[in-house]
């Protein structure tokens, strides 16, 4: 495929939304057909004379619209756009029924293992629908008005109080601000910290709901390589970034936990070059093995971290809340931004929260669910080990509500999730992870336990075994 | 002052920012002090012979992070920043308060006619609370997951048929998009609408709130005068502009309901010139004189408005549903970045909204809430007459929750709040709400009357009229 953008570096818009937009009038206008193969990053890269980060951010949204796609070990290839008829009635499915959809066949799944599930067998509705009702009364009507921007002073005091015990993280109500999801709570950050920096650097692979975020406030990623025990810091070092997002209890995808020699390196890197770390603790709460590891937040002492944290994952993914602790040179920017912002989240599930909290139930919930993720997790291993044997390595267990599979097969990764499906199990791969995919090495899939029952889990395992046992590598 | 900031033209950031940030420099580091006055926007921008809206949004952005102040018919002013002393304990109060407390005095506030206030005494806490428990058992336990990421596909249906019958909006439940909030929702416009174009028109004065949206994602405001009926068409044409937010049901702040002989020209300009309009029908329920004008996506042929509407004037903020109704154009570009972002807003206040919609509670909520403010909008229209007499000139009146009071007064409008305040009636000033301000004209005063009952309106400007006697013009 011949390539020639007219890029121009005084323009406007940045360099790889030009080439973003070529390649989208390629595709949308002149037609280019499905399935031909664009040209590889680093060959755009030369041919062009443009860095290989502004190609990899223009296929990277091509990508995200849905122009392209990824096949591993082979490149990126135009795909065939369906015909979306304007009104008609799709129906209502979460992303991952969706996905199932597109591809024509509709399968019954099963088995779920989705990284995102949690279980709710155990959800405390009484009480959780108490500390609701009392927010619901006449003689709390002042709580029907807009409330505090910054998120309600009582369930920041109270999570403050609980960060302090429950992850060692170090903050007054008044540096905690509440917003409805972790997306939410992100872009507050980009819009502290956008005027001043554009690079930031991401674990490769990563969560890509942060990354998206930062993508459309137009910050360049730099993709920082994982060792053993988590992001690479030299790697980190010579990218240049100042700003950086981790998650250091439990690696979004791959699991591992970061020791306490890497946190204060880490800070270390940080303190050195003026480095911002944003520090998303997503499933702080669930450690299987060890002693819980404080939050990097509370082993600064210079206020280079910002901590982020969520109840989607301990609590109710249905009530949007999540949060975040601001270091004070970012705290002041806040104070003066304040003002211009309403809040996002619900004042209803807010004063709920602080009662909850203020209860107790929190963390009687905590601490039962803790112990269900843990049979869970316990379960989901011996699963493994027991019917998987040596086919297959665990990663990223001992922490969190998913696990990571390294599959001794020829297969690609999305390959053993459609031959998966077929089966009636859904597992997921790490392929959307990733910005620079190292095309070598096995598959790897993310198993999610939060959302399945201990039969289920066994079932589930026996049943993906048996769907994945002809493409496992005999040798 | 001199003012010599290095700009430069092929810098990374635009040139507003960089003015923007020598300012910042100047007033941080090298300590330009307090009430040092700043060059006229137009005197700055012929010296450094750079446009006038260049240094317009560096002032702006200085303004929004308090660095300098606007007086009214005199100019821009360095003002001080108190130290902020981390960790202090700063009791939690909502906006309007947060103010009267940074002037230093505390005056004990009897009469609030803050415009975003809505009545609370007839909220129907038992039909809400129903239909919120309904959520909260174990029969919906898949509540407590994620939902649609586009909202939950039950409420846009309801809202879809109800949009229809009550302000002549033309969709189906696809083209709906809900959102914690109007800010999020136009965060998404901006996300959908912002690779193509930068320049977006906005009437003047208008909503600061959808204004620092609109700034933080680096669009460049041209402020539109208004005419008696609304946005001047023929200075949108000729502002370049592909883009538009009004406000057409009722003007904010002034008040004006757009005529259909303007909503006519106003869908022409977009058809003619391939525009864009969005239309905020914050309050567009409640009209008490004349019939409801139909919305300007009903009045549109060729899908070129986006519907914006919320339930933070008609219900309650406290819950933060807000949404929008995306013209096809936008919805395709929208559904393909769908997978990317989560939903901000409740799943659990959805599904109550929905029944609350679909049990026709919601319907027998607006006629009631209608009834009420019709008769609070009269007593003020009366009071008003009665005491102020000629002393003062009301427009803005016959629909929404706020009017605007022209005093024939020398003073300022900031002046008046503060003369006011001091006899403990909040009233509120246009100036935040300009860009260009027309420095010529008398002050204008905004009341907003949704919060107060029929006694407080009426005793309110009572004393409201006391403190501002001595200060009306005699002539």
């Amino acid at each position: 495929m011949d390539v020639s953008p007219n890029l121009n570096e005084n323009d406007n818009q940045p360099l790889y939304i030009q080439l973003y937009e070529y390649f989208k009038k390629q595709i949308q206008v002149s037609g280019l057909s499905a399935s031909t193969r664009l040209p590889s990053i680093r060959r755009l890269s030369d041919d062009l004379k443009i860095s290989k980060t502004t190609v990899q951010m223009a296929y990277q949204q091509l990508l995200a619209e849905g122009y392209i796609e990824s096949r591993e070990r082979s490149g990126f290839y135009v795909i065939k756009l369906e015909e979306e008829s304007f009104g008609s009635i799709l129906p209502a499915q979460p992303l991952a029924s969706f996905k199932t959809e597109v591809g024509g066949k509709q399968t019954r799944i099963l088995y779920d293992f989705y990284m995102s599930n949690i279980d709710f067998n155990h959800f405390p509705f009484d009480s959780w629908r108490k500390c609701s009702n009392q927010c619901i009364s006449r003689d709390h009507k002042d709580l029907l008005s807009y409330g505090d921007k910054q998120g309600e002073r009582g369930l920041r005091y109270e999570l403050s109080k609980y960060l302090r015990r429950a992850r060692g993280v170090n903050c007054s109500e008044e540096q905690l601000v509440i917003g409805s999801g972790t997306q939410v709570v992100l872009q507050i950050i980009c819009q502290l910290t956008g005027i001043d920096g554009k690079k930031v650097a991401m674990e490769d692979p990563g969560y890509p709901g942060v990354r998206n975020v930062f993508q459309h406030f137009r910050f360049e990623i730099e993709p920082i390589p994982l060792e053993e025990d988590g992001i690479h810091i030299d790697a980190l070092s010579k990218s240049g970034a100042k700003m950086v997002y981790v998650t250091p209890s439990h690696q979004y995808p791959m699991g591992m936990v970061m020791p306490i020699a890497k946190r204060m390196k880490l800070l270390q890197w940080a303190e050195e070059n003026g480095g911002l770390i944003i520090e998303d603790d997503y499933d702080g709460e669930f450690r299987y093995r060890g002693k819980p590891i404080p939050s990097l937040q509370g082993l600064d002492a210079h206020g280079n971290v910002v901590y982020v944290g969520t109840f989607s994952k301990s609590l109710l993914p249905g009530i949007r809340v999540s949060y975040m602790v601001l270091p004070e040179r970012l705290l002041n920017i806040y104070k003066r931004m304040l003002f211009m912002y309403d809040q996002t989240a619900s004042r209803f599930h807010q004063k709920a929260l602080q009662g909850f909290i203020q209860s107790g139930e929190w963390e009687r919930h905590i601490r039962r669910m803790r112990t269900i993720y843990q049979k869970k997790h316990t379960a989901l291993l011996e699963a493994i080990k027991s019917i998987m044997k040596t086919n297959v390595t665990v990663t990223g267990q001992d922490a969190g509500l998913h696990i990571v599979l390294k599959v001794k097969s020829d297969k690609t990764a999305d390959q053993l999730v459609k031959i998966a499906e077929e089966a009636g199990v859904k597992v997921y791969s790490t392929t959307p992870m990733w910005l620079k995919k190292d095309s070598a090495g096995d598959p790897l899939i993310l198993l999610g336990f939060g959302g399945l029952s201990l039969e289920e889990i066994s079932d589930g395992i026996e049943r993906l075994n048996a769907a994945w046992t002809p493409y496992y590598r005999h040798r």
